[in-house]
Formats: structure tokens, sequence, C-alpha cells
């Protein structure tokens, strides 16, 4: 099925997602470590519109955006284990909640671990109202997919533990068990699934990159001010 | 097939693009006009996470996301007319187009339209980037979906109408065709398309549209200072 690798980063979200996804295909990758501060002229020349990660390279061909690549890998490798739903009303319902994560849940919960004093207690009540909807979705089901892991669920995977290290990195607390008890619940089945946990960098690296995120958008900050 | 409603509003080019998708198809749809500023308790019902128009509601289930609406409409009737390309790479690509347009195109024409002052140049040069990547998608091609009327063109379609409703509110020009030629060719002839050309709202009421939403996201300003 041709040549595949991937550039990207352990430490990003977007990035795992597309080695879940290869994993769970069986199809074999080369993972191409980016740095971000220092970015390859492959990077360059296979997304020259947004210059980030994760690129997938499938037979010299580009393809960018996290969301976009699931879909794409999804259609390529036909294998028993299917990504989307089959039915489109599900497939729509799947591409709906992937953006509202992307543009909604992931935001809110980097404002809430952003921001500081009193804004910070109103970007918590902001996140925690998105995840809420998320809670809602997941209740009295095994995983976003059904039975097994799809589409949505890889979307929602950053939670396993991106959003531990985000909430270690902003002092707040946003998924409590008690709260959230069916996420919470998917988390815990998601995490235990070999091919998820296997992709998985250690958490203090993710704790680092959004340290340095931090510090540098503040450093742009405080350059305009 | 079962009952089609769409809630929407013609002066809005995502509702539009899904009323556009219907008649490519041959469906037969109710167009329930919403009041954006006084939302009727259907489509607080039909989209309780966005409250925003479109949603296609078929067989009572609701669907929201215009980019999501369209490839539902494209899985649900397989006419002889398909929106999404059949090869996956392509799809991806056309996937990756639109979530530029949504994301990009749009956002940065309506800041070049919002803004004012020395602000303005620098937000007209910004649009006239995300427009040049376009350009050199439809370079050499009849339209972006090929020989007919993809899902893609229905996504870059508000340039055949609210783009020069845009310029005229915000005093400005972006799309000169000696700067633009294959766009402005494109936009030439996806107007002249019948089923397009039936469902498009007049300018003034799209020009109204534009002007009394920055009205009121200027009030809201004002009341913020």
């Amino acid at each position: 099925m041709g040549e595949v690798k991937v550039l990207g980063l352990l430490s990003s979200f977007p990035c795992v997602r597309v080695l879940w996804a290869l994993k769970l295909k069986g199809v074999t990758y080369e993972l191409v470590e980016e740095d971000l501060l220092n970015k390859s002229p492959l990077l360059l020349q296979m997304n020259p519109v947004h210059k980030k990660v994760p690129v997938l390279i499938h037979e010299n061909k580009p393809i960018a955006e996290s969301l976009v690549i699931l879909e794409y890998i999804d259609e390529t490798w036909k294998t028993s284990h299917s990504l989307m739903p089959e039915d489109p009303y599900d497939c729509a319902t799947a591409r709906f909640w992937a953006k509202f994560v992307d543009e909604k849940v992931v935001v809110s919960v980097f404002e809430a671990m952003k921001s500081e004093g009193e804004e910070k207690e109103v970007a918590i009540v902001a996140a925690q109202e998105t995840l809420q909807l998320l809670e809602k979705q997941i209740e009295g089901k095994k995983f976003f997919g059904g039975e097994k892991i799809g589409y949505l669920d890889l979307v929602v995977g950053w939670m396993s533990l991106w959003l531990a290290a985000m909430e270690e990195v902003g002092g707040m607390k946003l998924l409590d068990s008690a709260r959230f008890p069916s996420l919470s619940e998917w988390i815990h089945k998601f995490f235990k699934v070999p091919v998820i946990h296997e992709c998985l960098p250690p958490k203090e690296s993710v704790v680092n990159y959004f340290q340095s995120g931090l510090k540098y958008l503040r450093s742009l900050e405080a350059a305009k001010n």
C-alpha cells in the first residue's frame, strides 16, 4: 500500500490521533519527529499552508489536518476495523462532535489553563460546560464508536493524557469523576486499550510541551504590550 | 426518503450551501426561515449546542454545521450527482480546503470588512493572501469538483454573492479579476448554473445582513468599553 510517513511529535495530540488510527488499521509507518521551534524543510514543503504537524505522507502525497487525515486513513485502508460509523446519520453526528471537540472543548480547556485570577474562574466554568456536553454523549455507551473504538474516540482521546497535563500546568481540576462519571470511565477504558496505550508519550513530556507553549505565548504577549 | 426541512436564512451563505446541495440532488425540502434576533423554539431544540442555522431536519432528526450537512446529503441521496470526489485523496484535499475556507478565508474577509484605518490595510492584505491560495487551487480547472460542481464548489460558493456584498459594506475591493483571474472566472461560471442562481437572495438583503451584523457587533464592543 505504499510508503507511509507521519511528520509529527509524540507530545502533540493531533499527531497521536493519526498514529492511533494507523495502528488500529495495522498500517506500518515511519514517524518523523519535528522540532516545532525549528521546522524541517520537509514540513514546510508538505504543509505550506499551515506549516503545522501532523502531516501524513502516503506514496509521497501529503495530507494535513488531523480530522481530515483520520477520514483518509479510514477510506484508504478498509480493514474490518472501520473508524467511521456505517450509517450516514451516525457519521454526521461523529463529525459534528469532532468539530465541537476541536473548536470548543480543546480551546476552552486551553483558555482555562492559560488564564489567571478571576478570568480563570470564568474560564474553568466555561470549559466544564463544554465537557458536560461530551459527558452526555458518552453516557451509557462503552465507546463513542459503540462497542469498539472509532473516529470520535480518537478525536476525544487527548483526554486520556493531555487533559491531565493541562490541569497540572494550569493548577486546576476540570474533570472530577463525581461530576463527570461517564467521561471518567471512558478515559479509563480507552487508556487500557493496548494500541492506545502504546502510542502515549510520558506525561512529563506533555507537561513540558504545554509549559513551553505557555511561556512562548506569554513572551509574545509581553512583547506586544 | 422522508420529510426534509431546513432551518435557515436565505441571506446566510452556510444555509444556501445546504439548499444548493439539496437542489443538486433533486431533494424536495421546506425552508423554515429563522429570525436570528428572535430564534424559534424549534431551532433551539434542534441545535441546542450552537443555536445556529443551518439545521437540516431529515425524518425528524437534526444535523447542524453546513460542512457536516453537505457530507450527510451526499451520503444519504446517492444520485448520479456526487458531491464528494471518489478518490480518498481527492476527498481529503476537498475537506482540507473546505476547512481552510471557513476558518481562514471567510474569517479574514470578515476582518477586512469590519476593521478600519491602518488595521484595514493590514487586514485586506491578509484576506488577499488567503484568496491567493484558493486562486492556485482553481487554476486550469472548470470547477473545484472537476467538470461538475462538487462539495468544494458549494463551500466556496459564497464568493458568488456574499463576497461582493462584504466588499460593498466594507468599502473595499478584494477580488479584482486582474489579480485573481481564475477565481473570477470560476465565480462567473458558478453563478450561471441554474440551480445555483435560483437559490441566491437579492444582493441588497445580503448587504443588509452584514450591515446589521456589523452594527450589532459594534454595539457589543461599545458596551464592553
